[in-house]
């Protein structure tokens, strides 16, 4: 690993980074600060397209296909919003079906370049199946500790990694902050939702839809967020983008929130510079359900910066945005279809323009909450072989 | 669309691709027959990038992302294998998550070329999911014929697209045979298992890895067969790059198969030149359990021609192989693993010999066919806050 620093944006403070700090102690989050970039246009995957932007050996990256999803045109949402361009980023295509992996796939190469031979996470969904398919491909040992209720149908599509899977009783919050004391005294790397390089991860989201647009900028870019460290990821990828002169502007973001559980949206809603804890968190948008986002205060001044928005959408919006992205061939889960709905609310005020172009991102498959399906009307009709002509009519 | 033709590689017949015609008068499969080649190496989507692989205008197709996975080094099983390199190819990372989008876009276009408003489908898995989601984001009127027998829980994720779900009882057999009749009928373009489009868009695969391997061809290219659809557009895909020149040879194919059903495995063993139906197929690789295959006499002639093989695998080597595979951190459904197992075999008894290269084809995402956890022995522990110190030793 060649020198790089984390850097807090929030009190200045610079640690370097191939020690392991995951935190500063300002208690906010830090991002990675490094000058590389370059395309490697002969490859698809992220670790080896985008690898100058990163401080790693090639050796260091453990490379599962990462990156390099579709970015689809959604015509049928421009013209019921009146924009003149809307895309999806479908980070379903990643190998364990969401955007995590693009953090994983970084936060393995920096737990490698350290020394380190066991990682963890602390996670209910996307990232405990995310960390447990890298950690097998790197051959490290995996520590995957999930909340005591969960339930063991959504054990098994971690446990098939073959990682070693724990369910702790106990508070989840307290979960979080006991992983990283016993990671730092028993030598596990913790790649937890916010860490500097799960956010420097997902930067790649950034650099892929500017090259897939020519490297021209959306006007808005709309991310779900939970912990905040993807939307973080995000808005350094495109800092980063207009800093080695690829772009030449900022898109605005609109931080996507169910109302449900909306720390973010309220706080700035609010005009306040801190997060508060959401006391009863409840979503059908499950993998964004996160009370009190470790990366809170942090979005909140990223957003200001960038003139930038939170928006927050009801249950009965989200299962609508479910279904109308489903009805035009993206089945996204929950979480991942808030962005339509959020982009429907800041068109409805004004706050989005007409004739704006925007990218929606997608975070993760249908397939991984399967209990959204009873939100939904779905229906079918039984028939014999005999009235099938009548059917087809 | 263009002027293009399909061919029977059996009789030799000929006919105009600008109509429907969906098989050989002399009753065998049909091959896009078409000389455009060349790769826009600036579009990531199959659609765009191959498209000169096609006889259709850009205005044709509906992309929706499909193609462009990624092709996965696995040291560890060349290393075991005393191979010089194994390969996956990650089919899950497309829209609806299996191989089929590739042909399903690919009879989009020509459906659309033809002026076909409405499409159909009779399957019990993959291809429902990958025709609703394209029907639905073409626009079109789409009918996904099922088994009578499906359970509620596999019908939601094809309900979920908005389409026509019908649940047929009644001879599964005959519904393939039915729908194709009724579909010239009341014109609906059923875009079944081994129709020459579906093929036609099986041949990216190849693309894509000849591409990924810098134009060099692996010694093996091992794929799971079902219908033989697939395989037929793999083979397609490297004749097509060495007629481009593209590449300097073909590869040898291995047709894998389930012993639960393996008609093509069976008459490549027996010498026939045509495939006897299974009369009680069974296998946890449901999603290649077709006992009577309709392109199964092609697949025999095509092996034969390019000096490759057919083998068959018991449900203890497909499970172990799914184990094996996801402990690499790819978690691919049963029949997405057979190729493994077969390569294995193919190793043990010397038709595979040390020091060769081999592209295992992993056709489906794990998460689609979830019964066959329970043929795993997965396993985690429950545990206190308090005890997780000790279980982190």
């Amino acid at each position: 690993m060649k020198n790089a620093l984390f850097r807090c944006k929030t009190c200045g403070a610079e640690y370097d980074a191939r020690k392991p700090v995951f935190r500063c102690s300002c208690g906010e989050p830090l991002d990675l600060s490094w000058d590389g970039s370059g395309i490697d246009h002969s490859q698809r995957c992220q670790a080896k397209r985008y690898s100058a932007f990163y401080p790693f050996e090639n050796s260091e990256w453990v490379p599962l296909g990462e990156g390099g999803t579709p970015l689809v045109e959604e015509k049928a949402f421009a013209s019921e919003l009146g924009l003149a361009d809307v895309r999806v980023k479908n980070e379903s295509a990643n190998p364990s079906w969401s955007f995590k992996d693009r953090g994983t796939a970084a936060c393995v190469a920096h737990a490698r370049a350290l020394g380190y031979s066991r990682i963890g996470t602390v996670s209910t969904g996307n990232m405990a199946a995310s960390v447990a398919a890298f950690g097998a491909a790197a051959g490290m040992e995996t520590f995957i500790l999930v909340k005591g209720d969960m339930a063991e149908e959504k054990m098994a599509p971690v446990a098939i990694y073959g990682v070693k899977l724990l369910r702790v009783q106990g508070a989840y919050d307290m979960l979080y902050s006991e992983s990283l004391r016993l990671g730092e005294e028993r030598g596990i790397y913790f790649m937890n939702s916010d860490v500097p390089f799960r956010a420097a991860g997902s930067r790649t989201i950034s650099f892929e839809i500017a090259e897939d647009l020519g490297f021209s900028v959306p006007d808005w870019v709309v991310v779900p967020t939970s912990a905040g460290g993807n939307i973080r990821g995000i808005i350094n990828g495109f800092e980063d983008l207009l800093k080695a002169g690829m772009t030449d502007r900022m898109p605005r973001f609109l931080c996507a929130q169910a109302a449900g559980c909306s720390p973010i949206a309220t706080a700035f809603a609010a005009g306040a510079g801190k997060v508060s804890r959401v006391p009863s968190p409840h979503t059908i948008a499950h993998a964004i359900e996160n009370p009190f986002p470790p990366s809170g205060n942090r979005t909140l001044a990223e957003l200001r910066k960038y003139n930038s928005v939170a928006v927050s959408v009801s249950e009965d919006e989200i299962v609508k945005a479910q279904a109308d992205m489903a009805h035009r061939g993206l089945f996204g889960q929950p979480a991942s279809c808030v962005p339509l709905a959020c982009l429907r609310k800041a068109r409805a005020d004004g706050t989005a323009a007409e004739g704006q172009t925007a990218v929606l991102v997608m975070t993760g498959s249908g397939l991984k909450y399967t209990a959204a399906f009873a939100a939904h009307r779905l229906s079918w009709v039984d028939c014999s072989l005999e009235d099938l002509g009548e059917k087809l009519k």
